[in-house]
């Protein structure tokens, strides 16, 4: 793939709501607001928007609007006219998005894309929500009991701890160090800290996992403007696209093979090794995601993801933060909408727009996501590597 | 975009089930068919494939299988652990898929591609598959009455009727044009020829629109395997995608504008004019839709498409057949298939395999897919350009 090449695929903005409960807006209201910051970040107007890529998970089952989703939301507004390809990926939905419009971009398809995530979980019959959640899977429709993602993850959990002597305090890390984190963003879900000992008396949601080791239930959108690095100007910073791993979960084993070999994609993609980065954006649907991803992502060994969230290395001021936006735990998880909100916080934090939760001289960033669930393995993982090259 | 270059994207195999009512079979069992026989055409085994673009528009709403749909059907067979990702367009979802691929080719991700379209839509609760072809517009829930779709096209059967002179015999004579070209393929959902008078004596279903000219119910699914020129076998027909069209409706009048641009922007890239296609599939989801295609898709001036269709030249026999397949209102359309369905049936013509139904010395072909509705207009319109190039 030519994506290391002279002229790599760009972030030319980014922008997104913050995430939250927004039962008073709409789909369209929270996709429009994304879209318009990201293209105001970008500093170009609709008209250079030459297709639109719409990633959405379970707009069918919520909202009743299967098909043309992406469409509808822009019907009527300055978009008109341009085509839209609609993508679903579960919870990896807009990073899969990122990369249908990084092949576009390469087969010079288009100048300007934008790639948009959006999501409204929360709805008045709850039960339908967790119908939609678990719709993400390949278990029959009757025996869809319970929350199936909770109980996949609590079974990795359980299976961390007997074999590597993981614990629950190391998972709680997690969680207090991602809500430290989104005390820090505008556009976290909550912005209150909780401390180690809060996380492990929240209420069990499926053993050993805690309320506050889980990412809640959201609502929200995220956006990208994508270009040829051409396109952008000399006298400002410059976000590249340089690697972009996708597969799809083929192993039923305890570990996190699938996002292991999708890291190394996508490593051997940009030319770096795990060594390289600076700051990575993982999937910490819950709190032994994260320990996982950040062993399967290489930032250390196997068995060793507990120790290193309370070793500090993944904090803010640590050598290699992990989740400096809160994480889905604290930014919050609306389906389709996460993916796009790693790549931009990634975009935000190398070009050095953060604020008070800026990591210093970032230059390599990695998002790390996963979604579905086929067999007892994560259907889709996406990584991709971002790098500062002006 | 580099398409029409040295080595272009290919169809390096197609096949497809038979449409219809298959109520007895799973969509996996649909999908895995029409995956196995498009391999088995290519000549390749499922090892080769790198990539798997999946379209499908209803299953959220009428299997409850949203968000990785593709990867459930793709679970525990032997493409486990191939990137999947999960496209959606409404009627055009399958050629968007192609389009996708033929990107992610261009880029250099991968050298096999397979592009499946399925759908199931027969239903137990026939409200539902109502309901969920409903949901492919951006008219709101609680005002989706009657057959948004079918109403659609009513009004502008009844617009070109006032406009030309257009007369139900002609949108008759297309549609029993469709089903004589259906009786000789094997996979059409329809294999009994009606008259002009059968079509204009079934029941009314929008006023002027009657049952005989519209597309039915139905469920299957069709794949193609595509890759790059340089890859095939020399000694073997070698059929090419030369030009892709895709854009967003984007007017309220009463004209194909939408489906015009997007076909002038497959031809430009192709290098080709109508003049030089030898045969064409298009989305005649009702005859009038048949009728005004091939007015957008420059066959004869705007408002002579009646005529066109009693003429003689669209027929099997003529000198530019369309919908040799039977079209949608023969063959069938499982929503999300269609698009692909019309791409084998080019690939087969332009290789000469298409038995009785065979057009001689095809070399150019080119597939018109349109589909949902947002405002007064499509919501998509996709256009493909095929040529043998050896």
């Amino acid at each position: 793939m030519k994506i290391r090449g002279e002229n790599p695929v760009c972030i030319a903005g980014a922008g997104m709501t913050a995430f939250g409960r927004h039962e008073d807006r709409s789909l369209r209201n929270l996709f429009a607001e994304a879209t318009s910051t990201a293209l105001a970040h970008a500093g170009i107007g609709a008209g250079e928007i030459g297709m639109v890529v719409a990633a959405n998970s379970m707009a069918g089952m919520l909202q009743s609007q299967e098909s043309v989703r992406g469409q509808v939301m822009l019907a009527g507004t300055q978009f008109a006219g341009v085509p839209v390809v609609n993508v679903e990926n579960a919870c990896a939905s807009s990073s899969s998005a990122l990369q249908v419009a990084s092949w576009a971009l390469l087969a010079d398809r288009v100048d300007w894309i934008l790639v948009v995530g959006y999501e409204k979980l929360f709805n008045p019959d709850k039960a339908l929500t967790f119908s939609a959640l678990a719709s993400a899977s390949d278990v029959p429709e009757d025996k869809r009991v319970g929350s199936i993602f909770m109980d996949f993850y609590a079974s990795r959990a359980r299976h961390h701890m007997d074999a590597y002597g993981t614990t629950v305090e190391q998972m709680a890390a997690v969680s207090a160090k991602n809500r430290r984190h989104g005390a820090l963003n505008p556009q976290a879900q909550f912005r209150d800290e909780v401390s180690v000992e809060d996380v492990l008396q929240s209420r069990v949601v499926a053993d050993p996992l805690t309320l506050l080791m889980c990412s809640p239930i959201s609502d929200g959108a995220s956006a990208v403007v994508l270009t040829r690095g051409d396109r952008l100007a000399v006298n400002a910073p410059v976000v590249a696209v340089k690697g972009l791993g996708l597969n799809s979960g083929d192993n039923t084993g305890p570990e996190f093979k699938t996002i292991r070999r999708t890291a190394w994609q996508a490593y051997a993609q940009a030319g770096i090794e795990p060594t390289d980065i600076d700051i990575a954006e993982v999937h910490d649907a819950t709190a032994i995601a994260e320990i996982e991803a950040c062993e399967a992502l290489g930032f250390c060994e196997r068995g060793e993801g507990g120790g290193l969230a309370e070793s500090g290395v993944t904090t803010l001021g640590g050598s290699l933060p992990v989740n400096a936006s809160g994480g889905l735990c604290s930014r919050g998880h609306p389906v389709a909408a996460t993916g796009i909100a790693q790549i931009c916080e990634l975009t935000w934090q190398l070009r050095g727009e953060c604020g008070e939760r800026q990591v210093n001289n970032a230059a390599i960033g990695v998002a790390e996501n996963h979604g579905g669930l086929v067999g007892d393995d994560v259907a889709v993982a996406a990584v991709t590597v971002l790098e500062r090259i002006q």
